[in-house]
C-alpha cells in the first residue's frame, strides 16, 4: 500500500528535519529525470498554449479567464483557465474536508508523497510553464519550481507527520487517591482549524506556496489554492496533479481546488474575509500582507517585502567577494525575496591580506563584477533570466530619479533566445548612509545600493535598524575578524535575520535549503511565518483530549 | 550544580509531557510537606497583614498601594505593594532579559526548577493569601496555588527544555557537487522575542499566571507580572521567591517583576500597549481579552470567559451522576473556568438501567444533590469557599431576573469558622431552548441552568454552537451509548471542545491535570491559548539560522 511504499521517503524526512543536515529527495540536476523527461515537458507544455487549462478535476465553473504574458516572447500564453465563485470553492472545500480530516496522519503522508510524486512527472512542464509567467531563466524555473519546490512540500508533510503523532492517541491516566486509584481512559486528538487557502506570488507561484498548501492538507485542512493571475500555469499543473493522485486515491479532488481569477475581478479579498476561511498563507507586498495579518479570527502565515543587506568588512579574496554577490544580484535579476539590496561599505574601504581596499575600488569592482557577468554571452541572459513586469523594469531603469549617484544604469542585455525578452541587468546607486529614505524600502528587482557607513559598527546598526523597521529575509557579512562575526550575528539575529558569512563559490546568501535552512524566520516585518518551523505546522491544527471513566 | 540537581526532575517532565500519563512532581497533599509546613505558613500569613509587603527586590517604586479584602472576613488584608512606572518596569525587564537570553537553557531549566522549590517552601503562606484573595477554601487554595501550580509551572518548563532543544545548535550541512562538495558550518540559535507581560485574574491569581510566567523564563525571555488588583499577594510571594533563588544564582532578579498597581490608577493598557512588551499572557474577562488579542504586532496567549455544557443523556447510576455535578457546579461556587454552567436535559427524560426518568425528576434529583451537598455541615462551607466579589454574589442572588423558572435560589450558606463569609450555595434556574438570550453567556459563579431540549440530538446541537459562537472550556457528557459518546465526541471536539465521559465518584470535570490535560484548547472564544501545548512555547522565541562557508 502507499503507507509502505512512502515509509522510507518519510522516515527520511523527518529525520533529514530534524538535524538539518543535507537531504534531497528529489534532485536539482535535470538529468536525474532521464533523458527523454525535458523533451517531453516542452511538448506537454507547447500543447496547452492557446487552450483551455482542462488537467483540474474541478467542475461548475462561471466562466473561464486568463491573461498571461511571458516576459520572454512578450505574448500571451492564451491560456484561460475555469473561475469559480466563492460559495462554491469554500462549499466544496468543507466538504472535502470533512472526510480528509479522519483520515489517519500515515494514511495523510502516503497520498500526499503520492502527489509529489505525480508532481515530479511535470517538472519540465512545469518549468516552462514558470519561465514563460515568471521569468526566471530554464534552469532556475526547473530547480525552483520542481524539485526544490517540492522538497519544501515533503518538508512541510514530515513535519506535520511528526507533530500530529507527537501524543498518544489513547491511554489509560490513572491518579493514585491512597488506597485507591482513579483511571481515565484519554484519548487525543489533533482537530483541523478549517479550511486553507494559500495565495501566490507572480515570482515564485510554485515554490511559495507548496509549503502552505502540504502543510494544510497534512495537518487535516482542505485548501484553496488562489494564484496571481499573472503566473497561474505552473500552480495549476500541480493542482491538477494533485487532484489526479487524490481521486485516484478515493479523495474527493476538492480537497485542493484552485481558485483563479482576473485583475480585472480580483477574488482574494472575499476570500480572505469568507468565515468559512480558517487559515492563510500569503506571499506577496507588505500592504496586503498586513491587511491579511490583520483579519480577525484567521491563523495567518506571510511572507512580505524586506530589505536584505550585505556587510562588507573585511576579505580574504575580494574577486571572489564581489563574483559572488555580483551573482547573488543579477540571478533572476534580483527579484528574489533573499537577494541582497543594500551593501553596507566602510567609507574607509574593506580589509584585505594585501591592505586596505579603498571605498572607490570596492565600488568598482563590484560594478566590474556585475557587468562582466551579465555581459558574458554564456552566464549573462542565463543567469538574469527576464524581468517578471514593466514596474519592476521601471524602478530598475530609473534609479537616477531616486537620487545619489548612479554607479550603473539599469541596462538591458540582449537574450539570445528570446529577441523579445524583458532583461535588465542590475543598477547600482552610490547612496550615503544618511539617505534612509533612500534605502529603507525594498526595491525589488535589478536595484542595489551601496551605502557608505562611517565603519563597520556603523553599518552593523544601520542593517539592524534596516531589518527591525522594515524587514530582512537574509543578510550576507564579508568578515575575517571573529570579534566582528560575533557583534554582526549578534546585531543581526536580535532582529530574527540570519546571517551568512563569507560566501564565496557556488553557494550565494539567496539560497535557503530545504530541510536545512529556515526560509523567513517569522520575527521581523519581512513575514510572521518560517518554512518550516514548528509554528508553520502546529497552528493549522488544535490538541482536543477527551477523558472517560474506566472501570 | 543545579543543573545535575535537577536533571531528573526535568527529564521526568518532559517524559510526562510526552507520556500525558499520570505525573507529579509536588504532591497535592498537604501532609507531604511536613508536620510543621502548615502552622509556620499561618504564622508567615499573619504575620504580612497590614505591613508593606517587603519581600521583592525591586527598587524604585514611585509608592504604595494595596486594597485586598478577605471574602471571607469582609475586612481588608491592609498589606501594600510597591508602585513603578511602566518606563522603569519594561527597561528594568530589558536589562535583565539580555543576559538571560545567553544563559544555556539547561541552566535556565535548572534554575527555574530551584525557583519551584523554593515556591514550595511558601505553599502554605500561599495558600492562605489565595484564600483571603480569592475566596477558595483553605484546601483549594493550597493545592490550585501550591503543587498544582508549581506543577503546571513544571509542565511549561519541560515544554520549553525540549523544543528549544529541538534542533542541533550546530552542525555542517555538506552539499554534493558532482566531483566537489559545499561546506557550510550551520548554527541555529532560538532568540527570544522580548518582554513578556502576565496579566492576573482575581480568582486563580496563581495558577493562571504560572505558566506563562514559565513558559516566558524558559524560552528567555524577562517577565511581568501585573496580577489583579484585588488578588496580589498570592503571586507576590512567588515572585519574591522567584526574585530571591534569581539573585543567589547571578541572575538579575528584574527578570521577573511585579507590577501591582491599583484600581483607581490601573497600568494594565499602558503595559500592553507598550512597545517593549512582545508578548501578553491573559486571564479574565473577554472584553477585555478581546482587546488585547487585537493588539497589533504583539503575540497573545488568552484565556477568556466560556459556557460550559453538561449533556445529560443516559447513565448507569443517577444519584452517582448527580452526586458528581453536584461538587462541581458548587466546588468553589463556581468560579472555576472550567465549571459547568448549561445542563441540557432532553424533556422525555433520561434513560437509566431502571427506565426514564422523567425530566422534572431528573432536575428534583440535581437540586436535592446540590442542596445535600452545600447544606452537609461537614462539606458544605469547605465545598463552596466564598464568592470573591459582589458581582457574582448578586448574579447568583438575582437569577429570579434573567427569566425562566427558579429551581432553587442562590441561598447564603454559614461558614462556622467566618461568620461574615460571603457564601452561596448554587441558583438553579430551568429555562427552555428557545431562551437563547439566558444561557448564551457565562454566568460566572454559582448559577446553573437547566435546558429542556427535545431530544439527545438537540442537546449536542445547542451545545456545539454554545461552544463555538461563545466559548467553551469543558463538556461533561453522560451516555451509555457508544454510538452517541462518538456523536458527542464529534460534535464538542468539532468545535475545539474537549469532552468528559461519564465522570462519578472522585474525579470531576473541573479538574484538568498538569502533564496530561491540556487546559483549554485555544481553538474557540474561550481562549487562544492551551496550558501547555507546542504553540504555547514556540510562539515566545525565533528560530534564527547562521551560516559560513566551511573551508
Amino acid at each position: 500500500m502507499l503507507v509502505t511504499k512512502h515509509q522510507n521517503t518519510i522516515d527520511n524526512a523527518v529525520k533529514a528535519n530534524q538535524e538539518r543536515v543535507f537531504f534531497a529527495q528529489y534532485p536539482e540536476h535535470p538529468k536525474a529525470y532521464g533523458e527523454e523527461a525535458p523533451v517531453k515537458g516542452t511538448e506537454r507544455y507547447q500543447q496547452m498554449l492557446h487552450q483551455p487549462f482542462k488537467q483540474l478535476l474541478q467542475t461548475g465553473e462561471t466562466g473561464w479567464a486568463g491573461e498571461e504574458t511571458s516576459p520572454y516572447t512578450r505574448e500571451k500564453l492564451g491560456i484561460t483557465y475555469p473561475i469559480f465563485s466563492v460559495e462554491d470553492l469554500t462549499k466544496k472545500a468543507a466538504i472535502a474536508g470533512k472526510d480528509w480530516a479522519e483520515v489517519p496522519v500515515a494514511t495523510r503522508a502516503a497520498i500526499l508523497i503520492e502527489t509529489l510524486e505525480k508532481v515530479k512527472d511535470h517538472f519540465f512542464a512545469i518549468a516552462h510553464a514558470t519561465m514563460h509567467t515568471t521569468g526566471q531563466s530554464y534552469m532556475m524555473s526547473f530547480q525552483a519550481s520542481g524539485p526544490h519546490a517540492n522538497d519544501r512540500a515533503l518538508e512541510a508533510i514530515a513535519m506535520g507527520y511528526q507533530e500530529l503523532q507527537r501524543f498518544p492517541s489513547e491511554l489509560m491516566w490513572e491518579k493514585p487517591m491512597g488506597k485507591i486509584s482513579i483511571k481515565l481512559k484519554k484519548t487525543f486528538r489533533a482537530i483541523p482549524k478549517g479550511t486553507g487557502l494559500v495565495i501566490g506570488c507572480s515570482t515564485f507561484p510554485v515554490w511559495n506556496s507548496l509549503p502552505g498548501i502540504y502543510a494544510d492538507l497534512i495537518t487535516g485542512n482542505p485548501v484553496i489554492v488562489k494564484p496571481h493571475p499573472q503566473a497561474v500555469l505552473p500552480i495549476a499543473i500541480v493542482v491538477g496533479a494533485i487532484q489526479q493522485v487524490l481521486q485516484e486515491n478515493g479523495v474527493d479532488p476538492n480537497l485542493c481546488q484552485l481558485a483563479a481569477d482576473s485583475t480585472g475581478q480580483l477574488i482574494t479579498k472575499d476570500l480572505c474575509e469568507h468565515p468559512a476561511i480558517r487559515l492563510i498563507d500569503y506571499t506577496g507586498g507588505s500592504a496586503f500582507g498586513n491587511y491579511v495579518e490583520g483579519l480577525p479570527g484567521k491563523t495567518v502565515f506571510t511572507e512580505k517585502a524586506g530589505v536584505n543587506s550585505v556587510i562588507l568588512d573585511s576579505v580574504k579574496d575580494l574577486d571572489a567577494v564581489t563574483q559572488n554577490l555580483a551573482f547573488s544580484v543579477s540571478l533572476y535579476s534580483g527579484q528574489m525575496c533573499t537577494a541582497p539590496q543594500n551593501f553596507f561599505i566602510p567609507e574607509q574601504g574593506i580589509t584585505t591580506p594585501s591592505g586596505i581596499v579603498p571605498f572607490n575600488e570596492v565600488v568598482q569592482k563590484l560594478k566590474d563584477a556585475v557587468v562582466s557577468l551579465t555581459t558574458n554571452p554564456k552566464m549573462g541572459a542565463g543567469t538574469l533570466g527576464a524581468v517578471q513586469n514593466d514596474t519592476t523594469l521601471n524602478r530598475a531603469r530609473e534609479i537616477h530619479n531616486l537620487g545619489g549617484k548612479v554607479i550603473l544604469e539599469g541596462t538591458a542585455v540582449s537574450n539570445e533566445e528570446f529577441g523579445n525578452a524583458r532583461v535588465c541587468a542590475p543598477a547600482i546607486l552610490e547612496v550615503s548612509s544618511a539617505d534612509t529614505h533612500i534605502y529603507e524600502k525594498e526595491l525589488f528587482g535589478p536595484v542595489i545600493l551601496l551605502i557608505k557607513t562611517k565603519d563597520t559598527a556603523h553599518a552593523i546598526q544601520l542593517a539592524r535598524q534596516m531589518a527591525q523597521q522594515h524587514g530582512a529575509i537574509t543578510c550576507a557579512a564579508y568578515t575575517t575578524s571573529e570579534t566582528t562575526k560575533t557583534q554582526i550575528a549578534a546585531a543581526m539575529n536580535s532582529v530574527f535575520t540570519p546571517v551568512s558569512f563569507n560566501l564565496t563559490g557556488f553557494i550565494w546568501v539567496n539560497q535557503h535549503a530545504a530541510f536545512s535552512d529556515f526560509h523567513v524566520t517569522g520575527g521581523n516585518p519581512a513575514g510572521n511565518a518560517s518554512f518550516t518551523n514548528q509554528e508553520f505546522i502546529v497552528k493549522r491544527f488544535v490538541w482536543v483530549g477527551n477523558r472517560e471513566l474506566a472501570e
